[in-house]
């Protein structure tokens, strides 16, 4: 009556991942996490991600590379915005696309998810695209898949508890990396929620990884992580402090949800300290860039022209998210 | 703190639409309403169609006319029989397509309805098919885009409130065409709820656009719209009188809620009233030919003898429908 | 105002089907049930499903067989694991496939099941794989294709009510034939609710058709259908003697609602006498296979280890029904 475990105990706490994510021969094989992945993975996928971007500008934004493989998004937790993004980039890399959202499907009738991992493998799955609530359920079925010897199936975590959402940090990284070129000079801003955000936690990662000297973090108490030096990053409480002199700034959502508890008091106090507007803006340097992983709440974490404004790059991220997902899904299941 | 407006104000009574569906060179960029269309726009989507009308009916049902193309179903108010039309249309002229149920989706996390536009259209879009609850949405999305400068995006409105649904009035219009042939002799009367009906007020605008001179509704006092003359139709509340001596009959779907409030008695009462039979029929021309948009309450604004007759063009309406839609979206987005 | 039926009435008792799913030169044109179809029929599917298992160990899982095709899944009973394999086989088949939820679509708003039919055939249709809670839509969709002539429209019942499911049985005769080669020396044991599984139904009626000689049911009195040897098998209460010597287990699902119900005391005490654990199984010939059709409930109808023991063909019978859902649908409508 032995009972399989729904979703794997979270990493012990310093533990040193084993790059679950790199096959024997040190590629890229599945896309877990950016903690621990090495900068020429990262940068590998950077690269790969540059010719996508013109794919999208042309008439025919289609190629090939994935002709015939199944790719099943698993959404586990529904995310419309971020499960459109991977279906559009693997249908333009012509692959089969199918979308399951597993809150409504067989988990519901007391299949454990690993059983679910087996039947679509069964089916030929190439690769998985998860979405789960539980942090460290996308490491729970690579390992799976490893143990049980299925090297040609692949998982791109799509944002898993609090813990990482590798593919939006590697868009992000595209992104500064497109308006500042070198990351080795750089001091990057990031403003709002880090406590509860997988966003902040997997660029934090790789920023340090691709050498970024100057991370910080800007939020109240109640919002940045305890012993976040840890993580490599300078604390701040003042924005106006923190964004001093900085070449990039990366806004989080606010989640309402954080209103309705005990940690903030009102979405107007939290504007006043923390919304992005362009008075505070000035404190950055002139050419800064802003960003934001959207959906935007425009009055809360920022204002609308500094939203719309010149040096806003939310738009442009988005663009780059597709590049880089079809570059991710290319380099680890391509023909 | 600005917040943008979730949806475009209605017109103003009497405005003169500007026509925002042709571009600088006069040719259709978006579909939004028949009602100022130019006949030679209407015409010509209904000549693009004829040729969709026979792939239909091939082994491979299929041409490369939008390959590569990215089209978003953009469905705010839940409509899986209009969604699908679009779907199919989009599918068999080789789109990817992407179906977004927007009343679970980025709008409930509090994002504007513009931010969805601008972000779908860096992950480089290019048609929405929008359905909203709210008249003049699509209108909203359309100036949005001109005002951004994105005139290789286009929006096909797939029903906006009380205020049209030309794709619907198009495929009408073929259907008539198709029986009829020329409009300048015809008369066309329409049944039922005209005062809640955006498909009867987009196939009035086309009617009179194409120059039937003789166009007519029919129903009671309380779903008629007040001064409806000024549509240029005439209105009738005795349905025999109403359909004497007509060419064709368009009946409208009674919407159940109509019979919860206060503007119906009873469903039996509609039917005795304004019920198409074999006998109400006998008052049309013996060649009149028996329209319905779907989907139809059988008994209760028709009788199946009649919606089942060799009068009935309800099913060609139907195939009719998905070469318009292929026109349509060719016509607008085809390379 | 007559009324169409919204489901067909069960067919009278002892009634002999007339083979509806032949056509009028004996090809099958729908799959309706496993149920008086001929042998040559169903062991052409099997046989032609052969070719498929190897596509789905390819770079490029696709063939064009139904390339242009339009292919409905109609599920008015939601199952996203059946609708998963059959919109698997269509890709890999390069139909185009749409997804119906109909719970929440037209006949929420009053629409018969055959004006749904009728309109999805004017939109040309060529496959419906239809799901639905009520025995007999399936059929009854097929006559009225029939009768109104529509000949090159095809149906498959992906499970209605309690009456059929002949791609699941189907695909179970598909892995015994391939682990067991010969029919027509055979023991197969099918444990648990065979009363209310249609599973249950579709694998007796193409065991008996194919000649296995020895077919028995297992489970409680209250799960057996009484009279059951009138379909060709023996019934058996205790299940270490239904197992002895048997060459193919198949577990049953045990659904969940029957324990909430009088039917079953408690999951626990179902376990110890009907559940399938090795000491049971040793009664089984040596070679013997476990089958399930899946989601399985561990350590209510089948303990772990002999779900993932080396006897067990479970995954085997994933792969092989994409394969046979391939071969069904490019029998009844390929080019």
């Amino acid at each position: 009556m032995t009972a399989r475990a729904a979703t794997a105990p979270p990493p012990p706490p310093g533990a040193r991942p084993r790059h679950p994510q790199l096959n024997a021969e040190g590629k890229l094989t599945h896309l877990l996490t950016l903690e621990g992945l090495p900068a020429e993975a990262i940068e590998g996928i950077l690269d790969a991600a540059e010719p996508f971007v013109s794919i999208g500008e042309r008439e025919v934004k289609k190629v090939p590379l994935l002709r015939g493989k199944t790719i099943f998004n698993l959404f586990f937790e529904s995310s419309t915005r971020t499960r459109t993004t991977f279906e559009i980039a693997a249908k333009r890399l012509s692959a089969d696309v199918v979308n399951l959202n597993i809150g409504v499907s067989s988990t519901s009738k007391g299949e454990t998810l690993l059983d679910t991992i087996d039947n679509l493998c069964a089916m030929n799955a190439d690769v998985f695209v998860v979405r789960h609530g539980q942090s460290g359920a996308p490491h729970l079925i690579a390992r799976h898949l490893v143990a049980t010897g299925r090297h040609h199936v692949h998982v791109i975590n799509a944002g898993d508890g609090r813990h990482a959402h590798p593919s939006q940090g590697l868009l992000d990284l595209y992104t500064i990396r497109h308006y500042k070129r070198d990351f080795r000079a750089l001091s990057v801003v990031i403003v709002g929620d880090v406590l509860h955000s997988r966003v902040a936690r997997s660029l934090i990662h790789g920023l340090t990884t691709l050498g970024a000297p100057d991370v910080r973090v800007v939020g109240p108490a109640t919002l940045l992580p305890p012993f976040v030096e840890s993580l490599g990053v300078r604390p701040f409480h003042d924005m106006r402090a923190g964004l001093d002199g900085c070449d990039v700034v990366v806004m989080l959502r606010l989640q309402s949800e954080r209103m309705r508890g005990a940690l903030l008091p009102s979405s107007g106090e939290y504007f006043k300290h923390y919304g992005l507007t362009a008075e505070k803006l000035a404190r950055a340097k002139p050419d800064a860039i802003v960003m934001h992983p959207g959906p935007m709440n425009r009055g809360v974490e920022i204002d609308s022209p500094v939203a719309d404004g010149e040096r806003s790059v939310i738009l442009p991220q988005v663009t780059f998210g597709i590049a880089v997902r079809m570059a991710v899904m290319s380099t680890i299941a391509g023909n």
